[in-house]
């Protein structure tokens, strides 16, 4: 994924990041922005690898003309990740048909497990 | 969505973040990072209350224990957005059932439209 394999389809690049568009789109103006330090998840980029990321994304979404759009991360191959390359989907959303798909099966939750779930993830912040 | 309203489910609060379990999650660990300046949609964030988003949901993904996991942030209603209030979900995937769903109805695009669009986004850039 480094620039040279796909010099066409560049739209951004400085020294710890690059954007380009995605060549199997959900939509027009499908593009993805990644950190140029190799990591496979979120979690394994370095903070400073970060920063830079969601000020491109939303110059992207600019850009695009987008008006409806989805920035989505996955993380593993349940969370749908194919390519073992930190990249942020910056993806138009035109119409119902056409861009992300998203399923939500909201759960049931008593507030004091919310609570005690809460406590526990806090501390390990 | 102020620190006030959900006093029990904070998980980081910063002069700029606020991070929280959603309530309504798909997941165990299901939570939210927002800016604390007011904006509906990514566009309309500062580059500057953009910036520590995604080292703080690193932190959520790092403390929810989740090894598969998305990021999403919804914009516009087509886009699935409910509460305009740019809010970035981190939500384990442990399994295919829970979290969250993902449709991805990849579009087919010529070699030569990709090439002049990467050029007319690129101008806007």
């Amino acid at each position: 994924m480094a620039s040279c394999d796909i010099p066409c389809f560049k739209l951004f690049e400085s020294d710890k990041t690059l954007a380009f568009l995605d060549i199997n789109p959900l939509s027009r103006g499908h593009a993805l922005v990644i950190p140029k330090a190799h990591g496979e998840k979120l979690t394994d980029i370095p903070d400073d690898h970060l920063t830079e990321l969601l000020p491109i994304a939303k110059k992207l979404a600019l850009a695009s003309g987008a008006k409806d759009y989805n920035i989505l991360q996955n993380n593993g191959r349940l969370a749908h990740q194919e390519v073992d390359h930190v990249h942020f989907h910056m993806i138009p959303k035109p119409n119902k048909e056409e861009g992300l798909g998203i399923g939500w099966p909201q759960q049931k939750i008593e507030m004091d497990d919310l609570k005690a779930l809460c406590e526990e993830i806090k501390s390990k912040m």
